[in-house]
């Protein structure tokens, strides 16, 4: 029996959160909605600018463990941190969620990674992430007892920025599938599809990745076509089973021919966006493991991502168990 | 004319802030709803148990500094930090609000102060302080302009817990009464209040502070009575003003024989105390500094203290000069 439900792999990163206006982000020449890569200068500059913020662990991968811990699953968590303040912060705060989490940090630098997360009165978040010590996340890094024995293996496509993770992501995913089990990634964010497009569908048709996880944007980007529908067609071909998230209008879970439609639950205060895709997908590998029906996954990643995105912060302050038995998803 | 509205004087902390149950505060002896002062090495053990939190710059008195320049007063500050990592973010924070803070931090150990708060399900806070750098504010950080320069000079009674900041305070309110200002300070807890009762009063009836911010358990403590009724007189003989918060039954002003009864603001949902005295300060003192009635101080303290309490952490994420506005009290 597999020890853990999910480990998840990414870019280990404290978050800075902060409001701004429209008009901040035209002016610091900040793609809005986008991961923004930073270096350690732009980095200094932009918080310089930064108005009053709060420090919250963050990172994709990082906040779905977070979010399948909070729902009750076994969750582990390979990411690269500095053994500084905010790496020892980025570690308390993973580990206290009970994720499982023993990468070796790096001594010294590069520090560890933040990112200056705006968020703009419509509740979008802009992220501008400076790596820092991801940068260092290779193959040594991957812990075989962890990457045998978790049911589902899910990593970032962020993880195509930093030069040595995809080879660790390789690696992984070969110990994963040797014990019989499966891999899945987010496609993160548009860009980052646009970057590493040929690399993304090769992971899926060569079998490396069997799930993905992606919202309507990144899958439109990744297979250059304006018709949804079209993507959904492509999707079902490359991978065993897609969910696509599509913000307020919920989710598409695609397996083959079937179409399974996700309402998203209601909202009273739409607040902070950052996390949604994160804890969607935290849901739904919390269900997958605990072999529920696909709609049951679909719904339970509903539940984290409208609930994540009613506070600022990328992580759930709730119990994500006592949520889902509140909502009848227990 | 003064260039400054208020000058705040505090312990310069960073809060930690996780949510816990009642079970947490007994089984860790942590007084519920109190100032717990920690040393180093209770602050290791305490956060090694504490759950995922986030981070936001606080401090009693820096938190009024940030308030009162989010209403658009002129707000100066003086505060102890570490050029540590908390340090730059303590730093960062209270500069982008727009105060000023000159303070010169500590080159090396300790490290800035933390604060470790519980919130446990019903709102209420339980902090947990590791002074830290504070010990080492002393005289020579007055800087004898910005003392001199301020309508109020505002400090917390938590001062009278490191050794020399009671100095600083002394030579701050002769500056600032040779230049015919005012002082104020808040009782802060009432376990503080315990511990330095004489001084206190001492302060008030010696003339050297003129305005007292406490909540009714601090008053009562001051006082050592049981009749809220006795200690309004007794605090409205030992100075000038007083402003006298009760939680959800909103506050009292009290002047001379006046007695001036302030409305709380509805509540949604109370999410997290931090703050509230700290923001009811705020509001007060940019209206007192602007010429308002004292009806109004209160009314302003009431709203900014009524919206910290609906969200995690101590100080104002929205626009308080918007939210004057909107409420009626431009």
């Amino acid at each position: 029996m597999a020890k853990y439900d999910v480990l998840c792999i990414g870019n280990a990163i404290v978050d800075i959160i902060a409001r701004c206006d429209e008009k901040f982000l035209v002016d610091h020449s900040i793609i809005k909605g986008a991961m923004n890569l930073i270096d350690a200068e732009r980095a200094e500059l932009l918080y310089s600018h930064m108005g009053p913020a709060i420090e919250a662990s963050g990172g994709s991968a990082g906040n779905t463990a977070a979010g399948i811990a909070s729902f009750g699953g076994k969750a582990a968590y390979f990411g690269k941190v500095c053994n500084d303040h905010l790496g020892h912060i980025f570690t308390h705060d993973i580990r206290a969620q009970g994720v499982a989490f023993d990468t070796k940090p790096l001594e010294k630098d590069p520090p560890t990674a933040r990112s200056m997360i705006f968020v703009t009165p419509d509740g979008e978040r802009s992220m501008n992430t400076y790596l820092g010590a991801c940068v260092e996340l290779g193959p040594e890094d991957v812990e075989a007892d962890k990457a045998a024995n978790a049911k589902v293996v899910y990593f970032e496509g962020y993880l195509w920025d930093p030069p040595l993770a995809k080879e660790a992501i390789r690696l992984t995913a070969r110990h994963a599938h040797g014990a019989g089990h499966e891999v899945a990634m987010t496609l993160s964010d548009p860009f980052c599809v646009d970057r590493y497009r040929d690399e993304f569908l090769e992971l899926m048709r060569s079998g490396t990745v069997d799930i993905v996880f992606a919202n309507e944007s990144e899958l439109i980007s990744l297979y250059q076509t304006s018709s949804f529908d079209e993507a959904l067609k492509l999707v079902a071909n490359d991978c065993k089973l897609a969910a696509v998230t599509r913000s307020e209008k919920g989710s598409v879970v695609v397996r083959g021919e079937e179409r399974i439609i996700v309402e998203p639950i209601e909202i009273d205060e739409l607040v902070d966006t950052t996390g949604a895709g994160d804890l969607y997908a935290s849901g739904f590998l919390y269900g997958y493991t605990q072999n529920r029906s696909v709609a049951d996954c679909g719904k339970l990643g509903s539940l984290a991502a409208g609930l994540v995105i009613q506070q600022i912060g990328p992580r759930p302050r709730q119990s994500l168990s006592h949520e889902a038995e509140q909502h009848g998803l227990a």
